[in-house]
């Protein structure tokens, strides 16, 4: 249960404070010059350290390819790659061994294993995220031979909402620390962000995603509806709460007659006057663009005291100490333009076998 | 790509207007008595011309078995089951062959498939969800085995919005016509969508999902988390546009230290004071009640002329006729309540997987 | 664990003496105009009561198409079907409700699943085969347009065998009751068929299959080579005990150096002096004919008194009645062709994938 | 399609001069010890170098794990290993740049991928059933802690065949130089062996694999019958030819009255006087020895000059050089068993799904 998609498929493994964390890609095609540099911008984007408002800790993260890489190009067998894991400081979580912390998974995963790598979260730490980036920056490469881009940015950090669509913003500017297209509402998620921290306390936030030039016939039309696949990608993202795309649950306060996407004749063929639909009619992509909200809840480490319960059931406070973010928003850009990605090449690929 | 699940596994088939609507189910396991009556019962409570506020189409859909259950009980071997059609009124739909409706799968289909069969929708139909009933219905039986229980209900319709928490309601009065528990709210609901149908126009809603007695261990902590295959499931029913769980997108603007969910000692043992978390942490499930919601759209059949394109991308005006509904929710429910039943025990049953 | 097929997938159902059997294909690609009769045509070879050397029981087999087709042609959808069952004397299994009869299923499916419809075998009765027969046609038809044939024929009937390759026989002469397309091994295979069934007894054999036009490329390379999936779909046919393909088991007495296919350079391109390699290099098709042998047991069913166990572990004996094949063989060959196709068509779409 | 297996899932990747050679395993039941050493043992068995008559390349071959263990348990997370590539003779390799070697995979790869790694074969080499000896090894410890065992042993060389069934031998010799348990057939494979050697050419042979302890009940009885999925697991490793169980080939020419395994009571149950069966009926175990025989053909690297073709289709004459095994039979014996190993623990696991 640790593969993603089904004709590019991603196998991750790892844990916080293991050797490394990796994947295997199988399912890529031959013949793509792999332009690493690439790949290495969106670890960057991802990474702690990069600026004042996410953690502290410095961690590198820098890629090692395995397999399937020749001479730069892939060669349609599996590619394995490996994120050494370093900046250890393993013992810091001693502590932590045998405490449930609220809201994290440390009960769940002793309920079901009966054990658990505790260092850090092992295998429920974000740092398995890493992997996805990687796989998703190759599906990004793909995805750009044919037209296909995807950009998220944060759209909301606690009740400070940016009030306007993708369409009004110019998404170049994404690539403030906050990673809002908007520089005054940007500056005020800041803000908010910094005020968290200062309160050692954490707040939540919505990413927003868009997707252009995905052409008509994408997607499958009973459960593995390409919005369902998106979803489904998004929600399996740590810290996610919830997922929409196109008019979402505003939409359901709509009338039908004004909620329905019309269809008109263009100089670029057949287009809707509206868009509510997000891309996606019937489960198919239909060359509008695709659009979706993610939530994310206030991540659950806090470096406040805390009651909670250690293993033996007793009564216990916490109060964590370390480098942590207190708003996970901004590095989880790259994390969903990933997934998005990843579903996109799926479905690009499944949409192959549809004639003979 | 009709297939859904990974252990209990549901392939269905089937268009609105061809012999029937069906499927297989591999994966359920040998020796259960089905109850036939709460699968019809089920059937019942998704059909067609239930009451004054659905379409008055009659559609008897009455299941049939057609392998895999032998002197009342299955068998471990697959399980066929279909629904025949009758009152097929299927030219009726001539006047649509060649027609983009707006909002509909018409012409995404066409331009995937290069065909496509338009009497009713086709394969798009939402009639398609019979077989996701059945199926559901039967995971319902092998859930209550072990105190597993999945109820949906009407939280929204339109604007008119039920104000209170699944806790503060009767679920056991949620089969009223519009199959709210809450009597003044439902009437509010009832009279909207009256509304609607004498405006010739379609409102959309929330429906409301919640699962009782799942024991902690559920879900698969990285791609395939519990939430995130529920919210798979979701996205993939017709005219479905949001999903969340738990705190959902309103949990996005708390702080993380109002949002943790704290553990206590309980005559039940370890519980959660509060359940922001839905029942879910780290992808698990961890004891307390999964809650979550679904939106969907106002759906996209109108009895009112509408601009659109024919299939030679000439502008042309429809004005459908027919028996449609003014709102989905009331039959949603049940939909509702398989899909998540079918994800629940897919998990109940991945779950024995973890220890030698 | 009833489905087949990685893109072109079969799900299969139905018992020996249930409503019928009949699966759903899915992944099979839209706008094919489907031949009816040309499935209907392997059906009725796979029939019972076809000849004087197989089983009396008249089954007509006619398939019934209940969905994924319409105006003749496939549309993308899934595709259902069913050959309903009609002369079931299922009382005249009512001795065998609680025997355990030698090498057949009765024992491990009791084992297995805890109850079992022992009405003709049940669902290990090899009626089930139809549903492949069925896929397998739709899949020739397929693979017929790319130029790709694929026949099998009756090389070995107990300790005849035929002493020729499939290069110096002429295919189009398998039709003779015995399928085998050498007229004089032919008669001596039906002398010792008819010899087995006066002597109430049964007999074995082999049959051959040969794929011709598969391009080069199909195959993938490591756990999923050409070979190991056809003859994965090969063991999976009822009373399958061994498959070889190219030299198979005698080629492993040869050196290297004899059994090694030459490259040489043809008017038709690349092709080899020999084929020992079988049509398969490392896995992937190299242009070269496909061909393989299956091995058949003597069929487990014979009408003469044998001991056994019942289901109390009582030592009883047993002298079944009824009519039954005394050689799988004949039967048999429809159903090598039509999983041989399946595997083919689903590496044909497989290997469009390999390219951006 | 370089993932093995459905629940107890091996994901191999790695060629034969990359960075190495590893894998992912995933499903794996959390809690277990892991006994490197054992591990170590079986990739002892394979590695080359171990004796006069395998190729006299060294390679050390240890297994490094990345992720999934802690504190020497598995943790239910995903198991990633890998063994890193030494000895890298990769300039030897450039004269096979762009020549199509007889019988090797090197033409099919160019057609399939348009690109490969031509040193040291790339992917197609036999090298990368490292990971499998590994996720066997692991497999095996899971086996062995539910009572079963897999044991294989070469039972023949080129025209040198034992003479003796399974039955008759003492399996805890087998550890000889050509793994064969009769101490006086072996001395005459290892002269064959030899003779190979000698003539720079190579000789094929088979392998036979034995599992007992298997309970009745694993296997699923359509497509993934037991001993289809150990055919198929067998036809996935390098060189293999052709797969039999049981009677095999040679049951084929006995009558069903001597070929079926009548059913009798033993102190130790229902237990069959004969085993024809192999231990699997209808696909599923019935509780007796397992048994299968692995035909390899003779390998295609010949230190002989050979015409051949190269990438340009011009007649070429190839005359390699360098250190290969005239016989790969003594190293492939653990190789069987890891892939007899895979299949049992997937049944084992998937036989958990049967009942509520």
């Amino acid at each position: 249960m640790n593969t993603f998609g089904k004709i590019f498929r991603l196998t991750s493994f790892g844990e916080s404070h293991g050797r490394g964390i990796g994947g295997i890609i199988d399912g890529c095609p031959a013949g793509l010059e792999l332009d690493i540099e690439l790949i290495q911008k969106d670890l960057t984007r991802r990474k702690p350290g990069q600026s004042k408002i996410t953690t502290q800790r410095k961690e590198d993260d820098r890629v090692e390819f395995l397999s399937g890489v020749f001479e730069g190009k892939t060669q349609g067998t599996p590619i394995a790659f490996a994120i050494w894991n370093k900046d250890q400081h393993s013992n810091d979580y001693n502590d932590l061994k045998d405490v449930f912390r609220p809201s994290h998974a440390d009960y769940t995963y002793i309920k079901k294993y009966g054990t658990r790598d505790h260092r850090g979260g092992g295998r429920s730490s974000a740092r398995e995220t890493i992997a996805r980036v990687v796989a998703g920056a190759i599906a990004k490469q793909i995805l750009a031979q044919i037209g296909v881009s995807v950009n998220a940015y944060v759209s909301q950090v606690g009740d400070i909402k940016l009030g306007k669509s993708y369409k009004e913003l110019d998404l170049s500017k994404t690539e403030n620390i906050v990673r809002c297209p908007d520089d005054q509402t940007a500056e005020e998620m800041i803000a908010r962000i910094e005020l968290a921290g200062r309160e050692h306390d954490t707040v939540g936030g919505v990413v927003t995603g868009v997707a252009t030039g995905v052409p008509t016939g994408w997607g499958e039309p009973v459960f593995n509806k390409l919005h369902a696949d998106i979803g489904f990608a998004m929600l399996g993202i740590n810290a996610v709460k919830g997922f929409e795309y196109g008019s979402g649950f505003e939409g359901t306060k709509l009338s039908g007659s004004v909620h329905n996407d019309v269809f008109i004749k263009t100089e670029d063929g057949v287009r809707t006057k509206t868009n509510n639909s997000g891309g996606i009619q019937g489960g198919i992509s239909n060359g509008e663009d695709i659009y979706f909200n993610v939530a994310f809840k206030p991540i659950a480490t806090l470096l406040k005291e805390q009651d909670t319960l250690d293993r033996n059931e007793n009564n216990i406070k916490i109060n964590p100490k370390g480098r942590h973010d207190p708003c996970v928003l901004p590095r989880a850009v790259p994390i969903v333009e990933a997934m998005a990605a990843l579903v996109l090449v799926d479905h690009f690929l499944l949409n192959k076998l549809n004639s003979i």
